[in-house]
């Protein structure tokens, strides 16, 4: 199993903030970053690009694919793009004429590591009762 | 124990938005609703409180508790837990002179669950581990 690489928040810097949210205290400089990462995410047509991309064929779109489910401009679309493939949450492949995009799945896994509070496992800082 | 609810993303109309979204299509509507909660946790500060008072003695903290670890004014504080609290990421007890605050595991979780590329279990359906 790869290491996480911290949300993929900084290519050249990786961090250690793959801790979850609820367990270990979030410094100044690892929330900046987390933010980064949440905040391209912090938009429906983002999240449903995410969907689409991830839903179509092989697991990649060009942008011809994404204009008509999502109801939006290329350039409104592309925009969108580059904001995710920015925010390491795709990769973006130019072959011939189109890029193909495709999700980064250790990224998205990474931050739902981040934010899980541990349900699944009584963590130890949950609250037992009421 | 409460049943999950949707991320708290509509309190009155609980939606069915908590499959991951790589597994399923995000329609229009539920993108909205997901992007509500995932944009009150798109700064630093936020995922700070969050993390601060998960971390917090009994689970839960006062606007008192979080002003000097932040660094930030009381009314600053206020404001950031007010947006948490209403995308349902926070409860908000009101005791005395104080409003003490907790996180909303649950909706954590929702949240996690839903932007979890499903990396644990590399199938297209659901994990099926246990």
């Amino acid at each position: 199993m790869p290491p996480l690489p911290a949300l993929a928040l900084t290519a050249a810097e990786p961090t250690a903030s793959c801790a979850p949210l609820t367990r270990a205290p979030l410094g100044a400089r690892d929330a900046v970053d987390l933010a980064r990462v949440v905040k391209a995410l912090a938009d429906p047509a983002r999240l449903r690009l995410i969907s689409l991309i991830s839903a179509h064929e092989g697991g990649e779109a060009c942008v011809c694919d994404l204009i008509e489910p999502l109801g939006l401009s290329q350039p409104t679309v592309s925009h969108h793009l580059k904001v995710l493939v920015d925010a390491g949450l795709l990769t973006r492949d130019k072959r011939g004429v189109w890029a193909f995009y495709a999700i980064v799945p250790q990224a998205l896994s990474a931050l739902a590591a981040v934010l899980d509070a541990g349900l699944t496992a009584p963590a130890s800082a949950a609250p037992a009762d009421a």
